[in-house]
């Protein structure tokens, strides 16, 4: 019994075609589209290939798309003030820096600048002002992975509240606000992560499976209760052939794939979890379309709370 | 078996006796002592006696504690305008609302107070930029319930990494920044509340279980994994005879010490907890001395910030 497959490339067309007429709302009311300013600093191949589909999504929906790109030797001081006049710029509604920034600029530097971004126009929802209000079940800009994962979920009609959900990961862009939304939509939320004992036991208490480790397949048949539904957030880019055997086996169309192209995506849910889930999302095709759907629809929000039609 | 009592009382004096030092170095250095504004609007008894144990606590510590009383009928304007007196004052480190504000303000007008309140003053943590900075690891303030319970487990040496710890309740104030600071020391968190399923075996699962949901002696026997650490964060004043005989007994202490005052407080753990938990809070004299001892870490934290030595 194979799992339904959930399509986040055909939920995100969906969300796609409601988004098309309010932003063509706002952009009469306005006299301009709602614009999307993003910095992308170095040169680092993952950011480009990400940026360049925001910026293609984002013109598709009638965006403005503005790239500004910087030297990875850029100083603190220049990406600040380029952030400030982002800022202040009127004709822009949302900011999204690109992580990560390049190594040499140091975390506590990459903070600064993400704390510079004026929440009302920080599309990602990573400043600490929208994720206390995420907390608090109030937030106008919510982190754009999770609250796609909630929008698929509720799309797909399927219930959250009283059912136990695991999330498998605690980062700040995509474990925590995941788990707070689900906690918000009455589910009963637990959190594990790289100190979790007996790791896939947790999982398997799960009737809503988050995976967002990016550990490729780490998540097997074992650690997923049958009929639950799992939700794969990982990404992650095989290049070495034998492990492209090992998860998807000689002869798979996967290899054949690989061998044409020299490399592969695979979540952080291994192929064999079809077999015993009752939902599941692919790897492409599941969460990362609704990603970039929901930063298209932070961007509109930003722009509508700035400036109500 | 009994449980080992984890004296909220004695680790708070503890807690004391290093910040005295503190608070004495603050003032030597700033030529003043680390200053408490709490405002108290109408005259709810409860909060009366707490905003009364806030002030003799800060005062014995050595703080400057003043109180703005304010009648029940206060204006939301009114209340805006001496919060943003106390922003401004210089002479003012840590600003605290009593809540509830009475109902008449109305849920929104209560929010916007509580948001008016400077970050960097807001002793109780419940700023959404706070809330934030929590939720990221990085906090200055967090609120005080649940940072007590933490200096509580720590300070009694009882280990969190890769423990499962279930918090039963989701408020802002207690059961997410408790979860949230939980997952911190690298615990395996479950969130349970009123719209969890089987509410008992959930429980069971903790090797730290924390009980917040403010309902008298709810967590029975069956909640609890034998040697469990049991946190009590409930504060249930009982004035029923016949519920002090249902929980406590005929012819228990406690039932003579409310015949003989009218009333006695319960937590949100029954007695019979007493004999399956490992370690547990009594109700009073746990929980609620380290709620008191963080807020004034939190002023002289404030303060400390504001106006560094």
């Amino acid at each position: 019994m194979a799992a339904r497959l959930l399509s986040g490339t055909r939920v995100a067309e969906a969300i796609r075609a409601e988004f098309l007429p309010a932003v063509a709302a706002f952009t009469a009311a306005a006299g301009r589209a709602p614009a999307l300013s993003i910095v992308l600093v170095g040169d680092n191949p993952a950011s480009q290939v990400y940026v360049r589909n925001k910026e293609r999504a984002g013109a598709a929906a009638g965006l403005t798309v503005t790239i500004h790109r910087l030297p990875a030797s850029t100083s603190e001081s220049d990406l600040l003030a380029l952030v400030r006049r982002l800022n202040a710029d009127p004709a822009c509604d949302g900011i999204l820096v690109q992580a990560p920034l390049p190594h040499g600029l140091g975390k506590a530097a990459e903070q600064r600048v993400f704390d510079a971004i004026d929440p009302a126009k920080d599309v990602d929802g990573f400043h600490p002002h929208n994720v206390g209000l995420l907390v608090q079940g109030r937030a106008t800009l919510a982190p754009c992975t999770p609250s796609g994962v909630i929008e698929l979920l509720e799309r797909e009609e399927i219930p959250m509240a009283g059912r136990r959900a695991v999330v498998l990961g605690r980062s700040e862009i995509v474990g925590k606000p995941m788990a707070l939304l689900l906690l918000q939509r009455d589910a009963t939320v637990t959190i594990c992560h790289s100190r979790t004992q007996d790791l896939a036991a947790r999982a398997a208490e799960a009737d809503i499976l988050v995976a967002a480790i990016g550990r490729p397949a780490l998540v097997r048949r074992s650690f997923v209760k049958p009929g639950a539904v799992v939700i794969d957030v990982g990404i992650n880019a095989l290049t070495a052939r034998q492990q492209v055997i090992d998860i998807f086996g000689e002869g798979s169309e996967r290899l054949k794939s690989f061998d044409a192209k020299g490399s592969t995506l695979v979540g952080d849910v291994h192929p064999e979890v079809e077999h015993v889930a009752g939902c599941l999302t692919p790897v492409p095709g599941g969460v990362g379309p609704l990603t970039i759907a929901m930063l298209l629809k932070n961007t509109l929000a930003a722009a509508s709370h700035r400036a109500p039609a």
